[in-house]
């Protein structure tokens, strides 16, 4: 089949490959709708690597999908052909020691979409497992069902914050993993975000997607915002999705005391992390790992009306376009979020 | 001054009582805007009692209130006059064993406005302590301040019932606690709330509060919208608002494995509980007893927009009008959800 | 092979009967050493069924047991023959939704030992998964290693009860799953146990156990004695082992303010559970079924010395005693607790 | 009064001082008995200065105390001269916004004994409040009473941790606080600690203390010895008591997936800590800072037996002899944990 392949650094061909899947009892076959470009997509593209994974063959790229379910293994009951869908990209072993436990997105045996030697799905159609495909709302489009993926990150890191219903946080970065943690933080019970970042469009458009305070550390200092609007109390959580070194060290003085950080972002090298400051707050620490269970609840969320992800959807192309979409994603201008490839029409 | 006292069973006048007092150096004295009739207001006018606390003395009724500071203690620095407030009723004993755990709301020696033999606020104005008197955003009316007390009973079910952010609820119940709590719910992480009652006027009005679901369990099973809904597996949780035995025996059957009951409404006989029922869904129990700690919250929820009470306030009276706003809560019609008393304007 | 098979209710015989099993990748054959004799099997064997599941054919019993790994499946990496192992009896179906989300005790697919239509363990051998298959620590003999099953079920109740460190808790009822549960009260951070039952025998036992107060209710009141323990305060948890239906109503009055109760005895008849007195306490209810992801923590505490069931195996019996063993625990004297079948020397 | 003054760094003398305290209506006076001499006592002595926290003035020392009641105030109803008791140091304010919250340890006006400007107790008698006062049980001495200040410090650790009955926990550094928190978890539920050092002495004491394998990393891999133990899992917690900012980065490689780390020690820098290596296993980080609510529980898990801290106390000095257990404590030889002053026979 024809399929957007990454020959290696550098070297993308929209081309046929051989693909054949066969289609075991509790699998579903689907016919591959829109896929989301994912930052980790370009830097394979970019780089050939990601740390320890390393395109050593040509990989299919893409991981973020959505499309139609055409054929059912012997022993699935929750799907059938003609069922709308979107796929989580992570196939664990369910008798590993982590899987068994609930936390199958830590089982070191993953299978992940794009994740050299695993193919992805910017191609026409993919066999997958029935328990990791889920069927979207009626009122949830191919493009949203695509946006499924990177919600989920932002997911799981307001059910690993706990929310307690009211509280105040700040999400530090606002790319895309940044808004969809505050569109998760609000829809998972926080009141309002206070949302950082030094790019002015991207706050500008982050600040229209719900109670969300843009602030512009480049000009205004975090702190003195949050001692200004909390008398001094400090945040209940702050999500560090920036990735910078920087912000990742300066997470306990925005925060009251007990409050809560969650680690998103995946900073290059460790950060200067100050024991005491965290101490004499008693912070509790979450890290979060792609995710776990939470694609039912982000549709959930979705098909009732408290997340919409479609102001996150700045760019279309069509599969003939792929590899132009890559360029594209490589240089994103501020102002675009997501960019998305429809592979069928 | 002049307080609305009710003088005994079926007794209520609008009249002078000397209610003098003394503001401690952490106390506020604030001039009363609004107050709301709650049932237990009702009750005591009704039955001259509530269980345990009788009506010996004349009493003044009302205790959800909302108005503006007029005089600060001596050491009070987070409020000033002018400030408009609502008022937590009830005041414990911060040296408690309950309050040193955080849980000032079980102190058995808590002082409640309008719980014998306290005086309620229907009247120009208090002393309260500052701790317990929050400053309103300035987006939210003095009559929305005085919702925040039947809110914060619907904040702290949904902060009780740890809600991970998608959960489906079911409310039972559509009186004014049932509303605010699938409110609770909604802004505190669920996806959406089914609510049941048997008043359809109720359930209409409900329906257009947010993604909520009404169920008229005189007309349709709730088991099997439930099964319909969820693929046969269940609720995260169960509020149940009703305070109906049948209804409080009935939680376990909708609910999902490893789901959650929260029992906020208060029924007059021991229910039929099966534990063997609850057992096999290993099903978690809580249970909610007014609220701590939720004032702020819910005033943050309401300042952001994630919580709009205004629709639940269907009725309002003049001051003047106070005997006669407590005979129409007497015979509240289903189309009514709270009825105010506009103490000054 | 040989082994014990109930024919139908009151009629056990050890005769010969087909249980060819294959040997699949992931599961490993182990000789059965060891085989303690459980209420169900007893009541199967009397009665004929529990509740929904009747033994209809000839049926094994037993599913407390240990053994000698003899054979391992070509992907079993974890056991090797020699290994000296007991098992967890039920067998969940991996992929289902309970067992992905970790809760694989509620998967209504379990294959339980000894339950109809599933075989027991009363004979010379069994092929089990591996996954749910544990290696006893070198101190633990077979004895005890069947001693495991009974008390996984406490220590589900132990870790369901969140206990805080130094946590004070009533056991009510001084049947087995009362002393296993108190024995892992104890071992998972209680100060101390309080027991209640109205066989002296069985206190008496208890009491040598650990620091367990034996409080014999036929003669006690245990609310007075909790309230002279604690200062009128209350106990922290109540787990509630008796399964008798007016102390499993009556948690709430020994139990403090915040308390919990984790209800592990299984009532017959629904019981009165009176929802205000739970609610002006805030007790938080858990309810165990079964156990998950508790066997290797507890032949952990049995290998570090922290848990002993040695007092607990009063009674022991040949394998060719067998029917005369559960003849002997149909009517079980006060001062046993569990009585064994050793299957192989 | 006599009492233990620090002049100022360096100058240490017995002598006379005024110290005069009224009896307020919620306070005991105590008759102090013993007094431990803690690493912060010699760290004001050595250096005159903790962090901002400068002696200024001459300044009693003293925090780690036991002794006996011989005055009640007017409300107090939970004491009686003669009780025997031991008191938290620090006095937070009952109304603040932290200790509302039951976070009174981390409210900023807490008032600590030994921490400038407040004065210490080795003198003979104090007035402290009766809610921070605890009566000990018969079976526990008054030297113990004056352990259960340190031993806090663990079983705050233990509990912030959440033990789950049969972790396996290492505890890194054997020093005081690393020998209580050991003792704390395995008392909370773990079932072994695993306790590293670099001082075999320590090592050699740690190991007599219970199921404590103890493992000395200036010999031994750390990793090695928790692969081999857990069959390459890793430890369900890391409490991370040396301070060491080495220890202090290196706790994600020993941890399990889903694992928890507890900041117990408190680094003199910033660490470098690997935010991806946290990630991967989504582990959850807690911090304590001093402990709250937990003295009762201490004094319970002594009174029950299941603590016994006499092997900690290795040293013991008269009052007379103070400025002498001083110098002694400043140059602690490393099988010495503890040493105590009496202050009253």
């Amino acid at each position: 089949m024809e399929a957007l392949v990454l020959e290696k650094k550098d070297i993308l061909n929209l081309r046929d490959i051989d693909l054949a899947e066969e289609l075991g009892p509790q699998d579903v076959r689907i016919a591959i709708h829109t896929v989301g470009i994912c930052g980790s997509d370009v830097h394979y593209y970019t780089h050939g690597a990601i740390g320890q994974f390393v395109v050593k063959e040509p990989m299919v790229l893409g991981h973020e999908a959505a499309g139609t379910v055409t054929e059912v293994g012997a022993e699935v009951t929750t799907l059938k052909a003609g069922d709308r869908v979107c796929m989580e990209p992570g196939i664990p072993d369910p008798n590993s020691r982590a899987s068994r436990l609930g936390m199958y997105n830590l089982d070191p045996a993953v299978r992940f979409w794009a994740t050299p030697p695993i193919h992805g799905v910017l191609r026409p159609s993919v066999v997958h497992p029935a328990a990791f495909t889920f069927k979207l709302p009626d009122n949830v489009s191919f493009a949203e069902g695509a946006m499924v993926e990177p919600l989920a990150v932002g997911m799981h890191a307001a059910t690993k914050a706990r929310i307690t219903p009211g509280d105040l946080a700040v999400v530090s970065g606002a790319g895309p993993i940044g808004m969809v943690t505050a569109m998760s933080a609000l829809a998972g019970g926080c009141s309002r975000v206070i949302m950082t970042d030094v790019a002015q469009p991207k706050l500008d458009l982050a600040a229209t997607l719900g109670p969300i305070t843009p602030v512009n550390v480049a000009q205004q200092n975090l702190v003195e915002v949050v001692n200004e609007m909390t008398d001094g109390w400090g945040v209940d959580i702050v999500f560090e999705c920036s990735g910078n070194e920087k912000a990742a060290a300066d997470v306990f003085e925005p925060l009251r005391p007990g409050g809560t950080v969650v680690y998103v972002g995946m900073p290059l090298e460790p950060i200067a992390y100050d024991v005491v400051a965290a101490q004499v707050k008693e912070a509790r620490i979450e890290h979060v790992f792609r995710y776990a269970h939470v694609y039912p609840r982000a549709l959930a969320l979705m098909g009732s009306g408290k997340i919409d992800v479609k102001p996150l959807i700045t760019d279309k192309f069509d599969f003939s376009q792929s590899v132009e979409a890559f360029d594209f994603a490589v240089h994103m201008p501020p102002t675009s979020v997501k960019a998305q490839i429809t592979v069928a029409g």
